[in-house]
């Protein structure tokens, strides 16, 4: 199936431009509003399976009931997170997901960290489209807080960003990064 | 008119030093109780036209309806913050305000992103006073995600600020800058 | 007494280790659990009189009515949080303070701030493990915009930490330290 016949959705995970005008941009709106009701509801939570309910709903996927996330928890779109099993997520994290969002069980992310897999073009006059680019956490990675991730960045499995750190690439298994922009710091052993 | 005849507003706006125990600090108080007020309804808004309406009364100028403000949204005091048109703000950024905040036609801007225009004098003694300084970002300009103007800055027409970076000192028109502090990155050109 | 004979709360005081599959760890979800039913009214409150009230409970410590904090404030775990007198805290900080947080008398903190006392091992079997270790921040010192102080750092009396800093280590008395990780600037004198 050529790219011209998938959904605006199915083009978003798939990766690249979207144009600002496109024609079903109008369903990406109305997910945006959809998602902005029930976030409402996720920010006022007042206990952890409140919160993973609300937030399922968003993600239209069941997140598991060993994943806990902290609130508030921001999202501007939300039904391309997918979220593996024993997760903690810290407060006031920030999930641009058009791009698609995956994180691998067993990730530990703290306050204040943003994902984000939504960029736009430098020339001025196609400043407003979207370039999609996907993110991925894989297994028993930690995140430090405040740490940035860029769209099209993978961070390795058992890999540690440091706090503050903006990523701009991949990130290897087992080392530790750190920095704007984020730069290699040490390898990971078991033994530390 | 001598600047001891202007309001304190007025001397907010033209930028410079305010004294911690100023008589009309009082009328600074009651505009910030009010903002308390306003945004705990802006920050509990279910669509984007309630989280403008309701915007619009902290800054005290109606926004235009082009214009579009993701929740949740954080200014100390607001009604010194100018939104032109065809702006987009994402969620999570904190606007200080009291030097004036401009923001002109078709601006981007990530979420999490800070706009201050409140400083402190390094002197101990003196160190609750104000010293303020305007901000201006000029039209079409993108701040990436989590990127922090300090005072005085005017960020340029058509120009980008990368994630992360915290900027001390003027941004050129058609510009690319990154990093902490922010450093001249690259020029932008319409064929990129 | 013997660490072993101490409370869950006063080994994480202590600081060092705590295993996550410590027996006691249910006493600390018990505390986490309560403190977001109470910071979910702390971040729906609509005066400063309100915020400081509820956020006493959290802290199970009476603030000082002439500290005033800003919501919305984020915190885990909040009971290991002491606030001196006088103390200024803008919106959207972010308090974690298992290991203990202190603030001095006099005290500014700018918005989107964060206090970390909480850090995992490396090794990546013991990754969900908590290393905890105090933050002390000293009379009059002022921490800029988006800061981010990490587990164990003292910031001395009078000191400025710049915007958009990640402090790795102590600061001394009046000095001004900025960057990813900070670095000293200079020094501060009442001339200044």
């Amino acid at each position: 199936m050529g790219q011209d016949k998938m959904s605006i959705f199915d083009r978003m995970l798939a990766g690249g431009t979207i144009d600002n005008n496109d024609p079903e941009m109008r369903l990406v709106w109305a997910q945006i509003a959809r998602t902005i009701k029930l976030l409402s509801v996720v920010n006022t939570s007042t206990d952890i399976n409140q919160i993973r309910g609300r937030l399922s709903e968003i993600t239209k996927h069941k997140i598991a009931p060993s994943t806990i996330i902290l609130a508030p928890f921001h999202t501007n779109f939300g039904q391309h997170i997918r979220l593996g099993k024993h997760i903690f997520i810290n407060h006031d994290c920030s999930f641009l997901d058009m791009g698609g969002i995956t994180i691998e069980d067993q990730v530990q992310i703290g306050p204040k960290v943003s994902l984000i897999t939504e960029n736009h073009p430098l020339a001025p006059s196609q400043r407003k489209n979207l370039v999609l680019n996907r993110i991925v956490i894989k297994e028993n990675a930690w995140l430090g807080a405040g740490a940035t991730i860029l769209p099209g960045v993978t961070v390795g499995k058992n890999a540690v960003v440091a706090a503050g750190a903006v990523v701009t690439k991949e990130v290897a298994d087992n080392t530790v990064v750190a920095g704007v922009p984020a730069r290699f710091i040490s390898n990971i052993t078991e033994e530390q």
